[in-house]
Protein backbone atom coordinates (compact mmCIF):
# COMPACT_ATOMS: atom_id res chain seq x y z
CA UNK A 1 0.00 0.00 0.00
CA UNK A 2 2.74 2.36 0.81
CA UNK A 3 4.36 2.14 -2.85
CA UNK A 4 0.97 2.45 -4.49
CA UNK A 5 0.51 6.16 -2.10
CA UNK A 6 3.59 7.02 -3.34
CA UNK A 7 3.37 6.44 -7.31
CA UNK A 8 0.33 8.18 -6.78
CA UNK A 9 1.47 11.48 -5.37
CA UNK A 10 4.35 11.22 -8.07
CA UNK A 11 1.70 11.24 -10.74
CA UNK A 12 -0.62 13.78 -8.85
CA UNK A 13 2.87 16.46 -8.61
CA UNK A 14 3.18 15.94 -12.01
CA UNK A 15 -0.09 16.60 -12.57
CA UNK A 16 -0.17 19.91 -10.05
CA UNK A 17 3.18 21.88 -11.79
CA UNK A 18 1.17 21.15 -15.10
CA UNK A 19 -1.63 22.79 -13.41
CA UNK A 20 0.97 25.54 -11.90
CA UNK A 21 2.49 25.95 -15.08
CA UNK A 22 -1.37 26.86 -17.11
CA UNK A 23 -2.15 28.93 -13.62
CA UNK A 24 0.85 31.04 -14.20
CA UNK A 25 0.31 31.34 -18.41
CA UNK A 26 -3.26 32.79 -17.52
CA UNK A 27 -2.14 34.91 -14.91
CA UNK A 28 0.13 36.61 -17.58
CA UNK A 29 -2.37 37.02 -20.05
CA UNK A 30 -4.96 38.05 -17.60
CA UNK A 31 -6.90 35.11 -18.94
CA UNK A 32 -10.07 34.18 -16.59
CA UNK A 33 -10.20 30.31 -16.84
CA UNK A 34 -13.21 28.94 -15.44
CA UNK A 35 -13.64 24.95 -14.90
CA UNK A 36 -17.58 24.30 -14.85
CA UNK A 37 -18.27 20.83 -13.38
CA UNK A 38 -21.89 19.43 -12.96
CA UNK A 39 -23.33 16.51 -13.41
CA UNK A 40 -23.96 15.08 -16.86
CA UNK A 41 -26.76 16.96 -17.97
CA UNK A 42 -26.81 19.57 -15.64
CA UNK A 43 -26.71 22.10 -18.60
CA UNK A 44 -23.21 23.34 -19.11
CA UNK A 45 -22.93 23.63 -22.85
CA UNK A 46 -26.46 25.43 -23.34
CA UNK A 47 -24.97 27.78 -20.29
CA UNK A 48 -22.35 28.37 -22.13
CA UNK A 49 -24.17 28.72 -25.70
CA UNK A 50 -26.24 31.39 -24.00
CA UNK A 51 -22.95 33.32 -22.25
CA UNK A 52 -21.74 32.90 -25.92
CA UNK A 53 -24.25 34.19 -27.39
CA UNK A 54 -24.63 37.54 -24.74
CA UNK A 55 -20.87 38.32 -23.74
CA UNK A 56 -18.77 40.97 -24.86
CA UNK A 57 -16.08 39.23 -23.51
CA UNK A 58 -14.33 37.17 -26.05
CA UNK A 59 -14.33 33.47 -24.88
CA UNK A 60 -13.03 30.04 -26.30
CA UNK A 61 -13.90 26.63 -24.52
CA UNK A 62 -12.17 23.29 -23.70
CA UNK A 63 -14.77 20.73 -23.58
CA UNK A 64 -14.33 17.47 -21.92
CA UNK A 65 -16.13 14.52 -22.11
CA UNK A 66 -16.13 10.37 -21.62
CA UNK A 67 -16.74 9.98 -25.86
CA UNK A 68 -18.24 12.12 -28.77
CA UNK A 69 -17.51 15.73 -29.76
CA UNK A 70 -21.53 16.38 -29.59
CA UNK A 71 -20.49 19.59 -27.02
CA UNK A 72 -17.42 21.14 -29.01
CA UNK A 73 -19.35 20.59 -32.45
CA UNK A 74 -22.45 23.18 -30.52
CA UNK A 75 -19.77 25.48 -29.16
CA UNK A 76 -18.36 26.12 -32.59
CA UNK A 77 -21.14 26.40 -34.44
CA UNK A 78 -22.10 29.25 -31.33
CA UNK A 79 -18.32 31.21 -32.62
CA UNK A 80 -16.18 30.37 -30.69
CA UNK A 81 -12.51 28.41 -30.60
CA UNK A 82 -12.86 25.02 -28.94
CA UNK A 83 -10.93 21.98 -28.27
CA UNK A 84 -12.69 18.64 -27.37
CA UNK A 85 -11.20 16.22 -24.96
CA UNK A 86 -12.05 12.51 -25.24
CA UNK A 87 -11.45 10.97 -21.76
CA UNK A 88 -12.17 7.44 -23.07
CA UNK A 89 -13.65 6.41 -20.37
CA UNK A 90 -11.82 8.78 -18.32
CA UNK A 91 -14.11 10.43 -15.33
CA UNK A 92 -12.54 13.82 -14.99
CA UNK A 93 -10.42 15.99 -17.04
CA UNK A 94 -6.71 16.45 -15.90
CA UNK A 95 -4.02 19.21 -16.51
CA UNK A 96 -1.85 17.63 -18.68
CA UNK A 97 -4.76 17.05 -20.79
CA UNK A 98 -5.78 20.69 -20.49
CA UNK A 99 -2.45 22.32 -21.24
CA UNK A 100 -2.30 19.69 -24.68
CA UNK A 101 -5.55 21.18 -25.43
CA UNK A 102 -4.30 25.35 -25.13
CA UNK A 103 -1.99 24.38 -27.58
CA UNK A 104 -5.05 24.53 -30.23
CA UNK A 105 -6.17 28.12 -29.18
CA UNK A 106 -5.64 31.25 -30.08
CA UNK A 107 -4.43 32.48 -26.56
CA UNK A 108 -3.59 36.10 -27.79
CA UNK A 109 -7.38 36.63 -28.94
CA UNK A 110 -9.11 35.93 -25.94
CA UNK A 111 -10.26 36.92 -22.24
CA UNK A 112 -12.18 33.98 -20.81
CA UNK A 113 -11.56 30.48 -21.07
CA UNK A 114 -14.19 28.55 -20.15
CA UNK A 115 -13.42 24.42 -19.45
CA UNK A 116 -16.67 22.22 -19.35
CA UNK A 117 -15.46 18.98 -17.10
CA UNK A 118 -16.81 15.57 -17.98
CA UNK A 119 -20.16 15.46 -16.45
CA UNK A 120 -19.90 13.96 -13.27
CA UNK A 121 -20.43 15.75 -9.52
CA UNK A 122 -18.06 14.09 -7.93
CA UNK A 123 -14.51 13.11 -9.47
CA UNK A 124 -13.37 16.69 -11.18
CA UNK A 125 -13.71 18.45 -8.00
CA UNK A 126 -10.42 16.85 -7.04
CA UNK A 127 -8.55 18.31 -9.45
CA UNK A 128 -6.68 21.73 -10.24
CA UNK A 129 -7.01 22.39 -14.15
CA UNK A 130 -4.73 25.72 -12.82
CA UNK A 131 -8.30 27.56 -13.54
CA UNK A 132 -9.40 30.67 -11.32
CA UNK A 133 -12.35 28.65 -9.74
CA UNK A 134 -14.47 25.83 -10.29
CA UNK A 135 -18.11 26.52 -11.15
CA UNK A 136 -20.46 24.33 -9.42
CA UNK A 137 -23.59 24.15 -12.17
CA UNK A 138 -26.52 22.09 -10.75
CA UNK A 139 -29.94 21.44 -12.48
CA UNK A 140 -33.69 22.09 -10.92
CA UNK A 141 -34.71 18.68 -12.08
CA UNK A 142 -31.78 17.14 -10.16
CA UNK A 143 -33.76 18.11 -7.28
CA UNK A 144 -32.31 20.20 -4.54
CA UNK A 145 -30.15 17.31 -2.29
CA UNK A 146 -27.21 17.74 -4.15
CA UNK A 147 -25.03 20.20 -2.28
CA UNK A 148 -25.10 17.85 0.60
CA UNK A 149 -24.94 15.08 -1.22
CA UNK A 150 -21.98 15.85 -3.16
CA UNK A 151 -20.27 18.39 -0.94
CA UNK A 152 -16.73 18.51 -2.08
CA UNK A 153 -17.47 20.44 -4.98
CA UNK A 154 -20.28 23.03 -3.33
CA UNK A 155 -17.63 23.29 -0.61
CA UNK A 156 -14.64 24.79 -3.02
CA UNK A 157 -16.86 26.42 -5.94
CA UNK A 158 -15.73 30.25 -6.83
CA UNK A 159 -19.75 30.79 -7.96
CA UNK A 160 -22.86 28.35 -7.67
CA UNK A 161 -25.08 28.18 -10.59
CA UNK A 162 -28.84 26.55 -10.37
CA UNK A 163 -29.62 26.11 -14.08
CA UNK A 164 -33.42 25.14 -15.31
CA UNK A 165 -34.72 27.76 -13.28
CA UNK A 166 -37.95 27.34 -15.73
CA UNK A 167 -38.16 23.40 -14.54
CA UNK A 168 -39.87 24.62 -11.31
CA UNK A 169 -43.31 24.79 -11.75
CA UNK A 170 -42.95 21.61 -12.96
CA UNK A 171 -40.73 19.61 -10.68
CA UNK A 172 -40.74 19.41 -7.03
CA UNK A 173 -37.82 21.61 -6.21
CA UNK A 174 -37.26 22.86 -2.61
CA UNK A 175 -35.38 26.49 -2.62
CA UNK A 176 -34.58 27.16 0.17
CA UNK A 177 -32.67 23.85 1.46
CA UNK A 178 -30.82 24.03 -1.84
CA UNK A 179 -29.34 27.48 -0.95
CA UNK A 180 -29.82 26.56 2.79
CA UNK A 181 -27.05 24.24 2.45
CA UNK A 182 -25.29 25.84 -0.50
CA UNK A 183 -25.12 28.50 2.47
CA UNK A 184 -23.91 25.71 4.70
CA UNK A 185 -20.77 24.80 2.89
CA UNK A 186 -19.64 27.87 1.03
CA UNK A 187 -21.18 31.24 2.75
CA UNK A 188 -19.23 33.67 0.36
CA UNK A 189 -19.58 31.94 -3.25
CA UNK A 190 -21.71 34.15 -5.68
CA UNK A 191 -25.24 32.42 -6.65
CA UNK A 192 -27.19 32.66 -9.48
CA UNK A 193 -29.85 31.16 -10.99
CA UNK A 194 -30.38 30.78 -15.14
CA UNK A 195 -32.86 29.88 -17.47
CA UNK A 196 -30.33 29.02 -20.47
CA UNK A 197 -32.73 28.47 -23.23
CA UNK A 198 -34.61 31.51 -22.55
CA UNK A 199 -31.78 33.63 -21.76
CA UNK A 200 -32.59 34.25 -17.81
CA UNK A 201 -30.24 34.99 -15.54
CA UNK A 202 -27.34 35.17 -18.38
CA UNK A 203 -26.73 39.14 -17.79
CA UNK A 204 -26.10 38.62 -14.26
CA UNK A 205 -23.96 35.79 -14.80
CA UNK A 206 -21.52 37.53 -17.62
CA UNK A 207 -21.40 40.75 -14.96
CA UNK A 208 -20.00 38.02 -12.51
CA UNK A 209 -17.18 36.67 -14.99
CA UNK A 210 -16.61 40.69 -16.07
CA UNK A 211 -16.08 41.54 -12.38
CA UNK A 212 -13.41 38.59 -12.46
CA UNK A 213 -11.96 39.80 -15.48
CA UNK A 214 -11.68 43.42 -13.99
CA UNK A 215 -9.92 42.05 -10.92
CA UNK A 216 -7.86 39.70 -12.90
CA UNK A 217 -6.66 42.45 -14.93
CA UNK A 218 -5.72 44.96 -11.85
CA UNK A 219 -3.59 42.36 -10.51
CA UNK A 220 -1.71 42.46 -13.31
CA UNK B 1 4.65 3.09 -14.14
CA UNK B 2 4.80 -1.18 -13.82
CA UNK B 3 4.33 -1.22 -10.49
CA UNK B 4 1.46 1.31 -10.23
CA UNK B 5 -0.31 -1.30 -12.63
CA UNK B 6 0.46 -4.23 -10.63
CA UNK B 7 -0.73 -2.35 -7.40
CA UNK B 8 -3.82 -1.88 -9.22
CA UNK B 9 -4.08 -5.03 -10.32
CA UNK B 10 -3.91 -6.78 -7.41
CA UNK B 11 -6.93 -4.06 -5.34
CA UNK B 12 -9.05 -4.98 -8.46
CA UNK B 13 -8.13 -8.90 -8.27
CA UNK B 14 -9.49 -9.09 -4.75
CA UNK B 15 -12.57 -6.76 -5.46
CA UNK B 16 -13.12 -9.38 -7.97
CA UNK B 17 -13.16 -12.11 -5.49
CA UNK B 18 -15.85 -10.34 -3.02
CA UNK B 19 -17.96 -9.83 -6.40
CA UNK B 20 -17.55 -13.86 -7.01
CA UNK B 21 -18.45 -14.41 -3.92
CA UNK B 22 -21.38 -12.08 -3.48
CA UNK B 23 -22.96 -13.30 -7.16
CA UNK B 24 -22.12 -17.10 -5.45
CA UNK B 25 -24.52 -16.18 -2.30
CA UNK B 26 -27.07 -14.46 -4.72
CA UNK B 27 -27.51 -17.35 -7.21
CA UNK B 28 -27.44 -19.90 -3.69
CA UNK B 29 -30.68 -17.81 -1.89
CA UNK B 30 -32.14 -17.17 -5.72
CA UNK B 31 -32.08 -13.03 -4.58
CA UNK B 32 -32.27 -11.04 -7.80
CA UNK B 33 -29.78 -8.79 -7.39
CA UNK B 34 -29.69 -5.33 -9.20
CA UNK B 35 -26.73 -2.54 -9.47
CA UNK B 36 -28.53 1.22 -10.40
CA UNK B 37 -26.34 3.61 -12.23
CA UNK B 38 -27.45 6.83 -13.04
CA UNK B 39 -26.11 10.43 -12.83
CA UNK B 40 -27.04 12.21 -9.92
CA UNK B 41 -30.68 13.61 -9.74
CA UNK B 42 -31.94 10.66 -12.18
CA UNK B 43 -34.37 9.49 -10.21
CA UNK B 44 -33.18 6.29 -9.18
CA UNK B 45 -34.22 6.70 -5.44
CA UNK B 46 -37.96 7.77 -6.60
CA UNK B 47 -37.84 4.79 -8.93
CA UNK B 48 -37.16 2.86 -6.14
CA UNK B 49 -39.82 4.29 -3.87
CA UNK B 50 -42.41 3.57 -6.53
CA UNK B 51 -41.41 -0.13 -7.05
CA UNK B 52 -41.57 -0.53 -3.10
CA UNK B 53 -44.96 0.95 -3.24
CA UNK B 54 -46.28 -1.10 -5.62
CA UNK B 55 -44.45 -4.66 -6.11
CA UNK B 56 -45.03 -7.65 -4.43
CA UNK B 57 -41.57 -9.71 -3.97
CA UNK B 58 -39.94 -8.47 -1.04
CA UNK B 59 -37.17 -5.81 -1.60
CA UNK B 60 -33.93 -4.62 0.42
CA UNK B 61 -31.76 -2.08 -0.56
CA UNK B 62 -28.28 -0.51 -0.62
CA UNK B 63 -28.01 2.83 -0.69
CA UNK B 64 -24.38 4.08 -2.17
CA UNK B 65 -23.36 7.76 -1.60
CA UNK B 66 -20.85 10.57 -1.18
CA UNK B 67 -22.21 11.54 1.71
CA UNK B 68 -25.59 11.73 4.06
CA UNK B 69 -27.64 9.02 4.73
CA UNK B 70 -31.03 11.17 2.91
CA UNK B 71 -31.51 8.39 0.59
CA UNK B 72 -31.22 5.59 2.83
CA UNK B 73 -33.94 7.45 5.06
CA UNK B 74 -36.25 7.89 2.21
CA UNK B 75 -35.81 3.76 1.59
CA UNK B 76 -36.56 3.07 4.76
CA UNK B 77 -39.79 5.52 5.45
CA UNK B 78 -41.10 2.94 2.27
CA UNK B 79 -40.21 0.19 4.26
CA UNK B 80 -37.77 -1.88 3.02
CA UNK B 81 -34.61 -3.21 4.85
CA UNK B 82 -31.73 -0.47 3.91
CA UNK B 83 -28.13 0.17 4.45
CA UNK B 84 -26.52 3.23 4.06
CA UNK B 85 -22.84 3.52 2.77
CA UNK B 86 -21.08 6.50 2.44
CA UNK B 87 -18.00 6.48 0.32
CA UNK B 88 -16.23 9.55 1.90
CA UNK B 89 -15.60 11.19 -1.47
CA UNK B 90 -15.33 7.78 -3.48
CA UNK B 91 -17.18 7.98 -6.60
CA UNK B 92 -18.46 4.55 -6.54
CA UNK B 93 -19.25 1.70 -5.01
CA UNK B 94 -17.10 -1.13 -4.75
CA UNK B 95 -17.59 -5.25 -3.71
CA UNK B 96 -16.05 -4.93 -0.51
CA UNK B 97 -18.13 -2.83 0.36
CA UNK B 98 -21.13 -4.13 -0.48
CA UNK B 99 -19.90 -7.57 1.11
CA UNK B 100 -19.76 -5.50 4.11
CA UNK B 101 -23.36 -3.80 3.99
CA UNK B 102 -25.00 -7.44 3.29
CA UNK B 103 -23.96 -8.50 6.96
CA UNK B 104 -26.91 -6.10 8.08
CA UNK B 105 -29.81 -7.24 5.55
CA UNK B 106 -32.49 -9.90 6.36
CA UNK B 107 -31.04 -12.10 3.20
CA UNK B 108 -33.46 -14.73 4.09
CA UNK B 109 -36.72 -13.00 4.04
CA UNK B 110 -35.78 -11.36 0.32
CA UNK B 111 -36.12 -11.75 -3.09
CA UNK B 112 -34.96 -8.64 -5.02
CA UNK B 113 -32.04 -6.67 -3.45
CA UNK B 114 -31.36 -3.00 -5.08
CA UNK B 115 -27.98 -2.06 -4.96
CA UNK B 116 -28.24 2.25 -5.77
CA UNK B 117 -24.86 3.04 -6.62
CA UNK B 118 -22.80 6.74 -5.94
CA UNK B 119 -24.90 9.07 -8.37
CA UNK B 120 -21.99 9.11 -11.80
CA UNK B 121 -22.96 7.90 -15.24
CA UNK B 122 -19.27 6.97 -15.49
CA UNK B 123 -17.12 5.07 -12.62
CA UNK B 124 -19.89 3.03 -11.39
CA UNK B 125 -20.04 1.62 -14.63
CA UNK B 126 -16.38 -0.35 -14.54
CA UNK B 127 -17.06 -2.51 -10.72
CA UNK B 128 -18.58 -5.72 -10.64
CA UNK B 129 -20.35 -5.86 -7.51
CA UNK B 130 -22.00 -9.23 -7.97
CA UNK B 131 -25.20 -7.94 -9.28
CA UNK B 132 -27.25 -9.63 -12.04
CA UNK B 133 -26.95 -6.43 -14.29
CA UNK B 134 -26.32 -3.32 -14.20
CA UNK B 135 -29.79 -1.04 -14.74
CA UNK B 136 -29.14 2.26 -16.60
CA UNK B 137 -30.97 5.36 -15.38
CA UNK B 138 -30.99 8.11 -17.37
CA UNK B 139 -33.50 11.01 -17.49
CA UNK B 140 -35.76 13.17 -19.71
CA UNK B 141 -34.27 16.45 -18.23
CA UNK B 142 -30.69 15.43 -18.63
CA UNK B 143 -31.17 15.60 -22.50
CA UNK B 144 -31.29 12.69 -25.09
CA UNK B 145 -27.61 12.58 -25.72
CA UNK B 146 -26.69 11.21 -23.09
CA UNK B 147 -26.20 7.24 -24.21
CA UNK B 148 -23.04 8.02 -26.73
CA UNK B 149 -21.44 10.43 -24.55
CA UNK B 150 -21.85 8.05 -21.89
CA UNK B 151 -21.21 4.68 -24.23
CA UNK B 152 -20.22 1.71 -21.29
CA UNK B 153 -23.02 2.14 -18.82
CA UNK B 154 -25.34 1.88 -21.93
CA UNK B 155 -23.59 -0.55 -23.84
CA UNK B 156 -23.41 -3.35 -20.41
CA UNK B 157 -26.42 -2.73 -19.07
CA UNK B 158 -29.47 -5.18 -18.64
CA UNK B 159 -31.87 -3.15 -19.35
CA UNK B 160 -32.43 1.11 -19.88
CA UNK B 161 -34.99 3.19 -18.43
CA UNK B 162 -35.86 6.59 -18.73
CA UNK B 163 -37.40 8.45 -16.39
CA UNK B 164 -39.27 11.81 -15.29
CA UNK B 165 -40.92 10.89 -18.89
CA UNK B 166 -43.67 13.34 -17.04
CA UNK B 167 -41.40 16.36 -18.02
CA UNK B 168 -41.33 15.62 -21.95
CA UNK B 169 -43.41 18.52 -22.40
CA UNK B 170 -41.65 20.76 -20.93
CA UNK B 171 -37.98 19.95 -21.98
CA UNK B 172 -36.36 19.36 -25.59
CA UNK B 173 -35.81 16.00 -26.03
CA UNK B 174 -35.32 13.85 -29.05
CA UNK B 175 -37.06 10.17 -28.59
CA UNK B 176 -35.51 9.04 -31.33
CA UNK B 177 -31.86 9.96 -30.75
CA UNK B 178 -32.22 8.99 -27.67
CA UNK B 179 -33.39 5.05 -28.18
CA UNK B 180 -31.53 5.04 -31.67
CA UNK B 181 -28.51 5.70 -29.68
CA UNK B 182 -29.42 3.10 -26.82
CA UNK B 183 -29.85 0.33 -29.57
CA UNK B 184 -26.74 1.02 -31.32
CA UNK B 185 -24.51 0.27 -28.23
CA UNK B 186 -27.06 -2.23 -26.87
CA UNK B 187 -29.77 -3.97 -29.10
CA UNK B 188 -31.27 -6.38 -26.76
CA UNK B 189 -31.83 -4.48 -24.13
CA UNK B 190 -34.81 -4.20 -22.55
CA UNK B 191 -36.43 -0.50 -22.22
CA UNK B 192 -38.72 1.27 -20.35
CA UNK B 193 -39.82 4.69 -19.60
CA UNK B 194 -41.43 5.48 -16.34
CA UNK B 195 -42.67 8.58 -14.45
CA UNK B 196 -42.05 7.90 -10.83
CA UNK B 197 -43.70 10.34 -9.10
CA UNK B 198 -46.77 9.40 -11.03
CA UNK B 199 -46.37 5.61 -10.85
CA UNK B 200 -46.96 5.59 -14.50
CA UNK B 201 -44.64 2.79 -15.98
CA UNK B 202 -43.59 1.31 -13.00
CA UNK B 203 -46.16 -2.31 -13.17
CA UNK B 204 -43.78 -2.76 -16.67
CA UNK B 205 -40.59 -2.24 -14.83
CA UNK B 206 -42.06 -4.66 -11.85
CA UNK B 207 -42.98 -6.92 -14.38
CA UNK B 208 -39.75 -7.05 -16.03
CA UNK B 209 -37.81 -7.75 -12.44
CA UNK B 210 -40.74 -10.60 -11.44
CA UNK B 211 -39.31 -12.26 -15.18
CA UNK B 212 -35.72 -12.09 -13.74
CA UNK B 213 -37.11 -13.48 -10.94
CA UNK B 214 -38.56 -16.79 -12.39
CA UNK B 215 -35.20 -16.96 -14.63
CA UNK B 216 -33.28 -17.24 -11.60
CA UNK B 217 -35.47 -19.24 -9.79
CA UNK B 218 -35.84 -21.72 -12.36
CA UNK B 219 -32.00 -21.53 -12.79
CA UNK B 220 -31.79 -22.80 -9.36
Amino acid sequence: MVKRVEIRQSVMAADERHARAIRKEMGRRSIVMLNLIGSPGAGKTTLLEATLRKASFRCAVIEGDVATSRDAERIAAAGAPVVQINTKGGCHLEAHLVAKALESLPLDEIDVLFVENVGNLVCPAEFDLGEDGKIAVSSVPEGADKPLKYPHLFHQALAVILTKADLKPHVAFDDALFWNDVTGLNPKAPRLEVASTRGEGIGDWISLVEMWLRSKGEGR
